[in-house]
């Protein structure tokens, strides 16, 4: 199996257009200690042929251009993108589909919820039902979104997309809205969580053994963004556990024996951005790496 | 006034992700011949400080951080761009509103039913109303999007958005739904017209004696994607004139004096996208620019 975070930054990317946090100032600023980073998107193969998209990030069309295995091999019109996953209906993730238009087929798999949140929006009808059948997967039953790539969804603790909050919305609670995606190939496994409010203990069992954990790195504490001044949500009314702390994932996933532990989804306020910083160096002490764009695993 | 074309080119882009045409092709392979170029944007200031963004496309992001005047400049959270005018509601004019969220005020403008095409999509709520303000424009009434810049929008013939097409769409209505925008300051016009299917006697009268005009270049020829053997559609059904031909922009605007020509909303399979080609040295030669990323203009 090969991975490659296309995407390794939460929703805004680094830098975000309209931010000037000190890691967002050094980014703009082509300081070389915080790398730009895209947002959150990741593709999966059995070969390095035939790929997974697992979620469509708004930078996808710039993503897929730094990204030779994704470019369109042969004939006039041609994608190694077969199929795409959704983990949730977050713009984030959800945006790049619009980007994927032109009358290429495709499969787009995501659970009911999150394909009814989209399909309500009908601005997605771009995605001509002749091109790309939308395809319902329930939870915890393994699907082949790709052959040879086997594919688990499970519920996380997590919350409705910003854009459907209503009032104040309940965080927490493990339904079909926020899942992570267990993937297998080869008698290999990678677990993909990118939003998770909880480390649970349902959780732990699942991603006991992964050879590969990419996990939320959203926010380093879960006032990250307070402490920075640009906003008053905590991680956890944002649906992220944050890095460190009691309860926090480093500490919560200590005991589970995982292959490789990799921080994604990560905020522009998260200090880890700052290569050899404090937190940079904290996280990296516990057995974590911190994803940049373009990281390639294979497995 | 100045104006930098953000993104040149038509949906898709070039390259296109999907696509392997010839133009595509060289573009994938870094070719100089053609240049990459993100999709349809503009932004316009009348003092350099404060911007005008006409249509917000999927490449919104990469086209912020590709040029230094629309960076944020001053405190945690700010943006250049104080107002955003949409002349059409095609993916590659409104797919970049996602992008710009993030609680940044500022203004939307377009006709009514271009806002209603867009609010009628609940994702675009992640532009918060308390943040956001929808602001219709009627059509020949000038406006002050940003202060310093008049700006007047007009019906020209086009069609619906490909999104909200039902069976054979009507093409050549000259409504709310596609418009041209004539843009002054400082005793300056520009005009803006990324999307026209048929250049009328109105047209002309209204763009005799601008400075600057952008104008629709998606294709050379009515039938360039059916040449290329990607598409089975023309440039009208798609809603835009050809740049040659009888009736073609170059012939119907040759008599109407206009300071300065310049095609913008370029399709991948247009052969002027190929510098030095026998088409693009044929629109030169009739006094039109092929308009490339980032191309600014001071007038």
């Amino acid at each position: 199996m090969q991975a490659i975070i296309l995407g390794s930054a939460a929703g805004g990317g680094v830098p975000q257009w309209n931010c000037r946090c000190p890691h967002c100032t050094m980014a703009w600023a082509g300081d070389a200690r915080v790398k730009p980073r895209t947002q959150s998107s990741l593709a999966v193969s059995p070969d390095g042929e035939t790929w997974l998209l697992v979620n469509a990030s708004p930078d996808i069309r710039q993503q897929l251009f730094a990204t030779p295995a994704l470019h369109p091999a042969r004939g006039l019109r041609h994608s190694p993108i077969a199929a795409v996953l959704l983990t949730n209906g977050d713009v984030d993730h959800v945006a790049g589909l619009l980007t994927l238009r032109e009358s290429q087929p495709f499969r787009l798999h995501a659970t009911r919820n999150i394909l009814d949140s989209v399909s309500a929006n009908r601005v997605f009808d771009v995605l001509a039902p002749e091109h790309v059948a939308r395809r319902e997967v329930a939870l915890d039953e393994s699907f082949a979104p790709v052959p040879g790539l086997a594919v688990t969804l499970f519920a996380v603790p997590g919350k409705v997309p910003l854009w459907l909050e209503e009032g104040t919305p309940e965080i927490g609670q493990e339904t079909e809205t926020t899942v992570g995606a267990l993937i297998e190939a080869g008698g290999k496994r990678l677990a993909y969580v990118p939003g998770c409010a909880r480390v649970t203990d349902d959780l732990r069992r699942r991603l006991s053994g992964v050879d590969v954990l990419l996990f939320d790195g959203t926010v380093y504490l879960d006032d990250d963004m307070i402490r920075a001044g640009v906003g008053t949500k905590t991680g956890w009314r944002m649906g992220h556990v944050p890095m460190t702390g009691e309860g926090g994932a480093i500490a919560a996933l200590a005991e589970v024996p995982i292959g490789r532990r990799i921080f994604v989804h990560i905020n522009n306020t998260n200090p880890v951005l700052v290569e050899e910083s404090e937190a940079r160096r904290a996280v990296e002490a516990e057995g974590w790496t911190v994803a940049h764009d373009g990281l390639t695993l294979t497995l």
